[in-house]
């Protein structure tokens, strides 16, 4: 297994799979090329046997440079429960956090029951909302008419 | 008029109104609010009676940031052939050279000749390319599989 920065090459084979990882979601326009192209300082790919196995994309925000933000995470599904997740996270904590910032963010549906608990499991906790469901506290039409989300914030103190 | 650097707050009446302004093209998937809330420094919003009738969505590459790449422009039917696309690249051409950029890359889909037209006619050249189509260099899968694109690079020395 290897850890690595992510590179414009990972595009095509990453977005050849990402919806099927995804469960059938349509999750690959998500994953424009830009993200590969210009914040590879701060994305990750795990491969093992030659294929990627688990990717995150993230960034340092350009206007709040103390915030970073992760946008998009994929594990293959076969490889679950291994703590790629946790080992991606924490790579880009580190990295931020030696790049200044002090707090990331970042955003899941409502309906993740999964990303919520990966997480709160991380040190994660909700931000600002303006619904509570279940308990969940969430903001409506975050991300566009329909779009609600959960919204995270991590202290890196 | 007025041209001001875009916020979190233009993202729901943006995305609100860009598939139409595309003629009908599904496009506000391209525009996630992250770009809203992260890139406010290198991305503008034209004004006019209180309405945002433009705007560019661009940022410094991280990982290559003496590279700037514009990720999106939107004008207003109505508004059209007034010179606010130049203005707004104007705009983002000066700030990213002041932060020590010295190219601006964009793409663009093959058929979308007004907007190559616009490219060159704002000084940008076609970048590698793997074909040729009606004297048109483009690249073919360029943003995942069907997803040819122009790739422009324009100099700012």
């Amino acid at each position: 297994m290897n850890i690595r920065p992510i590179s414009e090459h990972d595009h095509a084979p990453i977005v050849a799979v990402v919806d099927q990882w995804w469960g059938g979601r349509q999750m690959a326009g998500l994953l424009p090329r830009l993200f590969f192209a210009h914040f590879q300082d701060t994305s990750f790919a795990i491969e093992e046997h030659g294929r990627i196995i688990a990717f995150l994309i993230g960034f340092v925000s350009q206007s709040q440079p103390r915030q970073a933000y992760i946008h998009f995470v994929g594990i293959h599904p076969d490889h679950r429960k291994r703590g790629l997740g946790k080992r991606l996270y924490e790579l880009f904590f580190e990295t931020v956090r030696a790049r200044g910032c002090d707090t990331v963010h970042c955003i899941t549906a409502p309906i993740n029951s999964g990303s919520i608990a990966f997480h709160r499991s991380m040190g994660f906790q909700i931000e600002k909302s303006d619904h509570v469901r279940d308990s969940l506290p969430f903001t409506t039409d975050y991300d566009g008419p329909g779009q609600d989300r959960v919204l995270f914030v991590r202290s890196l103190a």
